[in-house]
């Protein structure tokens, strides 16, 4: 078990990451989090798998425990659907000192975090991150939020967990997709992080990117290198933060051409990823080397190797709105070296075209 | 004018205290929130008096401005018109960096709040008070809200404002009960903070408690001292800030007796705080002549003089569940001494049946 300590301004706590997590989480939780009533919330398609064993854990420290099991999906984190959750916690007489579990990945972490963050200004809030998506990104930095007309993530805040509990275990049962989704932000991180993160993260490209190739010293690498990062700017204030952007210009942009449809986001980000590096080697130095390692990289962990189904009009027009829709300023991240990016890239038009056609070509 | 720097871990801002602030608004926020698009927020009864002022005012720096006017009173503090307000911002493409600005009390303050807190997860939010309520307690500290089931601000949490603007001349058209209704939080404030001032809200009582006895060194004072307790504790995590809490215990129960309909906020507040010096003097020490110099001022600032129209059974079941609601351990807010608070004093239930009593019968 590794466990990595989390401290910003908003709250410091651990995120556990180890191999039979669930059935101690119980007992991770008693030691940390205090407080009577728990309520475990989650998706009806982690509920078969992985519900009983949390609630037994939790039932085996004496805490008052009840679930709450929604359909699966991203239309769930919807402001009706908060407001569901809101009405059950209030019948159930939840209070500030009681704690709300989410257990699954993105979707629900999102929802329910956003949930926990606002009831009664904030009840305890305790991930349980069951893709690897949401264990190496999604669970550790304090982003909820619920999507507004089909605009994700345009209605949230900030609010850290109190506990992060990532069991390595649960990933055998994600499907191989799923898994590339998570293994692009991994490669993110390491392509960012540089240096050992990065060696850890071709050697899980090495060992085939499987779900049995997570290393406990994979999930925490990735975890301290974006802790670390937050520490720093939790409420993307200062720009430190907006280096976790690397990717995601283009990424959104090739996600939202096909209404989320066609690529998961790992695979907009595994793309993105490509555009960046193929950008970066033109504007801000970085080495042919460097570039062809790190496009192996993304070949090892599965991203797309190339863009399809959309044109360079449509890809173009949304990440022009993306930007216009930052702060000034904010433009591209890239890299200067492995390890080293540059925030605020501004990319003339003809290139940013270039290169969203060399993904549709190459 | 008067500048009081509020910093908390959520942000650090000015809260400018002065005459005919209104016309200088747009200058004071071009200094310190930059961003193109404003739109104001406002209700029906404050729109026809101030709103012109204040987007000509932000019209002059060169700003696009829009206004949003929903209809006045506590009803408004809901989900769904949060909902109606994300759905204005989006069609108008507010972006992270723009500004909305909430102009009114603690209705408006609340519920905009809310909206600027969550709407892509923070956009710079100017409060604009109009109330001295509002310009001496709700527009500092960061707390803003809206109501669920009845329950007051359930769904909510902390976002502190980019700058809050408290002009005076506002107060002279506020109805004199709402009036008292601030003049009580003051008073809370002067009986927390002691020393000057509360003799500066002494001075505010003897000068009639009227809007034109309203100083920039009242307001400016009671923003100071708010200002201090949230800057020590944003969050309401250390217990710190439950000393604001003073006269809220029993003053809350005796709203909600009435189901808010019978008092204010402010009378609530000053019976409460009557009930609260009654149980000092015999809990925590308070001497017979801090007693009646604090009655003293409660009689002069408006405050009601004695509880009518609710039995000591409703008003004291409604404290149980107040308190059943809260963190274990935190109890009654009382005074050693006139500015030195201690928080977590538990009652004995004959002991506060007898202040309940004590406060219908006076």
């Amino acid at each position: 078990v590794k466990t990595v300590l989390v401290s910003t301004g908003g709250g410091r706590y651990d995120v556990v990451v180890g191999h039979s997590l669930l059935a101690g989480l119980g007992a991770a939780q008693a030691r940390r989090v205090h407080g009577g009533q728990v309520v475990v919330c989650v998706d009806d398609n982690v509920a078969p798998l992985y519900l009983e064993a949390v609630t037994g854990s939790l039932r085996t420290e004496g805490l008052s425990v009840s679930q709450i099991v929604i359909p699966a999906g991203e239309s769930q984190k919807s402001l009706a659907r908060a407001e569901e959750l809101y009405g059950i916690l209030y019948d159930r007489g939840l209070h500030r000192s009681d704690t709300v579990v989410a257990l699954g990945g993105g979707v629900i972490g999102d929802l329910v975090g956003f949930v926990a963050a606002t009831f009664q200004r904030g009840v305890r809030l305790v991930q349980v991150p069951t893709t690897l998506l949401a264990q190496v990104d999604a669970s550790v930095g304090g982003k909820v939020a619920v999507d507004f007309r089909g605009a994700k993530n345009y209605v949230g805040t900030f609010y850290q967990p109190h506990l992060v509990a990532a069991d390595l275990d649960v990933l055998a049962s994600l499907p191989p997709r799923e898994l590339r989704s998570g293994a692009a932000e991994a490669a993110k991180h390491g392509l960012l992080g540089g240096g050992s993160l990065l060696r850890r993260v071709e050697r899980f490209a090495s060992a085939g990117a499987t779900a049995s190739a997570v290393t406990e010293a994979l999930v925490a690498g990735n975890v301290a290198y974006k802790a670390a990062i937050v520490g720093e700017d939790e409420r993307e204030v200062s720009g430190r933060r907006a280096v976790l952007n690397l990717g995601h210009t283009a990424g959104h942009a090739i996600e939202a051409a096909t209404g989320f449809a066609r690529f998961t986001h790992g695979e907009g980000v595994g793309l993105g990823l490509r555009c960046a590096l193929w950008l970066s080697q033109r504007l801000t130095g970085l080495s042919a080397e460097a570039v062809a390692r790190a496009q192996a990289l993304l070949d090892g962990v599965g991203a797309p190797g190339r863009l399809t189904g959309v044109t360079a009009d449509e890809v173009i027009a949304l990440i022009a709105r993306d930007k216009k829709a930052s702060d000034k300023g904010v433009g591209y991240v890239l890299l200067e070296e492995l390890g080293r990016p540059v925030v605020g890239v501004s990319v003339p038009p003809e290139l940013e075209r270039e290169a969203v056609e060399w993904l549709l070509t190459r």
